[in-house]
């Protein structure tokens, strides 16, 4: 059985990892038969947000303790993540994506991933072992695509025109519409992506039908 | 199209509701067609439990904001939940269950349901409208079909000889044992259980089935 590592990036959409596309990829991945092992870093939140109200708050949360909710307390430290093991790695959406894995929330596109997340996705891009982003985290995927030297790779956030295309375009890559219950597969690198929550009107039901669209062409990647 | 109410009782299986089995919930619910409205109390958990860990903490947290992180902000406090609205009424598992939904975790098979669950829940039992519990939640079914003065209601939580079927049983009810993948429809009541990760080696996959045998066994009673 093939295994791949799932980086999480705290519990919640507005400042972790957006919940049904996180639990729909491990659904997804256990519906093809694929192992997997979750990470997340072991370090404070950008911020935390109410989701109730919205608004930020002046508590301070861990990202790796608050991904424990979504894994059922079976995740480990993204440092400890050994590339070797794994035959691919996927990173599921939400705005953490964009505020705890990378500082595009804040810098915009002038962003860069965090050293840890640098460490544990460059080994699989440079390898051309399978790299899966959903929703938002295909940002993650563009900037280490960018500083792999790749140009023209193709990545989805669903539609153009927005925020996340225009950064994905302007670090070099190719942006590539999809409906939401298609994946967009660059058979060249390896990448594979999907929009769920891009599509902010879609139902739970269509989330995981994105996300069984990405760990389908990932299982044909890994053969 | 018919419309259903939610229950959730926070976001975290140890403290609140289990997070796979309510995102199941609601998957399976848009799969099926059936309009849902999310709703959680509108006080403090019980406590507040580090999932990595599995220890508990000084934090004080919603319920209700908490719950929020599934559902995207949609959900209101319980106490605005106007039964009459609603064709019938689920509630995924997790020990928020037996934490924030009645007193189980303190009082065994002495629990009472909390005030605010009580209102919610009867209109539905005594108006044979179904009622359907995930994993733990059937707790929650049980002691409302003791409340109703009902006896040998077929409810599941799985496996018998558990603390949980004990207490169904005290309670006056039947456990039947049912497998991961399979719903326990009781007719003449219209209380639909099913067990989720009460096989807690189940795989997230194995969730979304029972899950969705529960919501399939819900389907077919709305008609």
């Amino acid at each position: 059985m093939k295994r791949v590592a799932v980086v999480l990036s705290g519990s919640g959409y507005l400042d972790g990892s957006e919940i049904t596309e996180a639990v729909s990829t491990l659904i997804a991945l256990s519906q093809q038969g694929i192992a997997y092992d979750c990470y997340a870093p072991d370090r404070a939140q950008r911020h935390v947000v109410n989701h109730l109200s919205g608004e930020g708050t002046e508590e301070t949360r861990n990202i790796l303790i608050e991904a424990a909710r979504i894994a059922r307390g079976k995740v480990s430290p993204l440092e400890a993540l050994m590339p070797i093991a794994y035959a691919g790695i996927v990173f599921p959406g939400g705005f953490g994506a964009a505020k705890n894995l990378c500082t595009f929330a804040d810098d915009g596109e002038n962003a860069r991933l965090h050293d840890d997340v640098k460490a544990a996705i460059m080994p699989f891009v440079l390898a051309k072992k399978p790299v899966v982003a959903i929703c938002a985290a295909p940002l993650v995927l563009a900037l280490a695509a960018k500083e792999a030297g790749y140009s023209k790779a193709r990545i989805t956030v669903g539609y153009g025109g927005n925020p996340l295309s225009d950064a994905i375009e302007a670090w070099g890559q190719m942006h590539v519409s999809v409906e939401v219950d298609q994946a967009c597969l660059d058979p060249e690198h390896a990448f594979i992506s999907a929009p769920a929550y891009m599509y902010d009107e879609a139902t739970p039901a269509e989330i995981l039908a994105s996300v069984q669209a990405a760990m389908g062409a990932l299982k044909d990647v890994l053969g």
